[in-house]
């Protein structure tokens, strides 16, 4: 840990206190120029840290930026949030950069983090809407020992996690719509973009993103009607950092429990967060388009529809307008 | 089309005919000196064209390469070997370079083609004995629209393919391993590799790989029991360029009947060539292992296996033994 991390985590465990620059200089060992020197990095970097000449430093609080060491700071995962994150002030798309790092190597649990998307992507190349610093942008890196046809389950297992990050932070109520989206009174509040590269029967990796409208005020006109955002609903802006601390405790927990004893009880909490069951619905596939009503979703992650005709169904993804 | 490659064109047109330099610098528009000098390059990248100061030149043969040049000359097909085509001397792996290039948007169609791979795969991770201008070692990117779960009809398409060009090229009589190999008398002559990208409910690309033991006359001491070649089983030795347009040709009929059609025709197929229908195996796949009686090939391209309890279970891809 380099001299400004030692600081600015001496700072943040002290805070409320006043810590003079004498005591930093002796705790870190360099100068209380050295000290001065690392506090104005820290300011570039966002930090508030307020100095008076008699009684020293003091922090007073992370800038509004998703960083690495503030989404590191005091997580208690294994391994979501812990590998290398990489942060980026802008990007064309999270998914698009998680994918280069994971065709190089990058282990599990690698995170990509922007501000900003300046090409953020949905499912079928639409796009999300992604402006600097009111939403999160997030793409994580999985290297699940799993067969190929296992891998929808994860975005299954994604939207429960961000549902339940919204239910454990903040007070909006959320609904999951099968497959990648989560709403709240009816609009869109996060999107999802699980992207997979197999080599015959086995997953090489996958690249969950997430897109999470947080303190978006408003919406360009044509997602008006669409689109929410956690202040729209609430009046009220949220810390990024802490809904992006506990988005991977939650997919963290929902992601080993899967690998480890299945999915059925994700499934269940899944099925208690949708809100398709029963419903009559279309849905548009990439081949064909099926209307029915929605019975299940089965064991594989699949809705079962009963169509017209009264055939089951089974459908992995589409698009879904309910009647 | 440059210089080189209409003077190409013009002597194998004439082939057995000698044409003098004159004739040569009066048809392509260019100095006698310009056609030595395109001859000269042409000698350079292994062809034989033989010279006479009173007869000019004639065409002898092509190089023992994979040439786009040679791959592309008197090809059927309409799109398969009509795209770009990336020729390496020396490549680590094709399928990793065709990847490359798909990320990047190389269209459906494009072929990557090797001299010698340092690092073929095969499923797995494991290796793929690559030695130079031996095999042929190739990948297609494919753009298929059709939904992640049709992906391993793709593989079976690609063995139906290869063995039909070998009972179209030479005397061998090849027996479809499933999911991935072909044998011929109980030894590998090819294996395939096929990765897939996708994104949600849709195929982003799948890169085809094959690896076709040719004109092999050893395999190293740890492979001479399990692999063979098409000079060891013939003592013939054959021209990969002919056989790889007739893979080509094969292929792209096989695959673009699957899109057009469904995979009804390609799977009846597959099962004629296939040896293991009716016979005891035991399947290692990458989370559990199977045994049992194989019955059928089911319309999804997975093997249907009655295993000793009595169970139905349906298997994608993995490791088969039979006893």
């Amino acid at each position: 840990m380099g001299t400004k991390h030692e600081l600015l985590a001496y700072l943040k465990e002290h805070q409320g206190d006043w810590i003079s620059g004498e005591a930093l200089s002796k705790r870190l060992g360099v100068s209380r120029a050295a000290v001065w020197k690392q506090v104005s990095k820290l300011r570039d970097a966002g930090y508030v840290i307020r100095s008076s000449p008699k009684r020293g430093y003091i922090f007073s609080r992370a800038p509004e930026m998703l960083l690495p060491a503030e989404i590191r700071d005091g997580i208690d995962t294994e391994v979501f949030g812990r590998k290398e994150i990489a942060y980026f002030s802008e990007l064309d798309s999270t998914n698009r950069k998680a994918k280069e790092l994971a065709v190089e190597g990058a282990p599990e649990g690698t995170l990509v983090v922007a501000e900003q998307q300046t090409k953020g992507r949905g499912r079928l190349r639409r796009n999300w809407h992604s402006p600097f610093q009111e939403g999160i942008y997030a793409s994580l890196i999985l290297r699940p020992k799993l067969p190929p046809a296992e891998a929808p389950k994860i975005t299954l297992a994604t939207g429960v996690s961000v549902a339940e990050t919204l239910l454990a932070i903040t007070p909006v109520k959320p609904a999951i719509k099968w497959p990648n989206d989560i709403l709240v009174n009816g609009r869109k509040i996060c999107g999802i973009l699980t992207e997979t590269s197999t080599e015959m029967d086995a997953i090489d990796f996958v690249v969950v993103g997430v897109g999470i409208n947080v303190n978006n005020r408003k919406f360009p006109d044509d997602l008006r009607e669409i689109a929410t955002s956690v202040y729209l609903e609430t009046g009220r802006t949220f810390d990024r950092v802490t809904l992006m601390q506990e988005f991977l405790r939650q997919f963290e927990r929902s992601y080993s429990l899967f690998l480890r004893s299945g999915f059925e009880s994700i499934g269940k909490r899944w099925r208690e967060l949708a809100m398709l069951l029963g419903k009559e619905v279309t849905v548009r596939m990439i081949d064909r388009t099926c209307r029915g009503r929605v019975m299940e979703l089965d064991r594989d992650g699949a809705l079962l529809i009963k169509s017209e005709n009264g055939e089951l169904e089974r459908i992995y993804s589409g698009d879904i307008q309910v009647h």
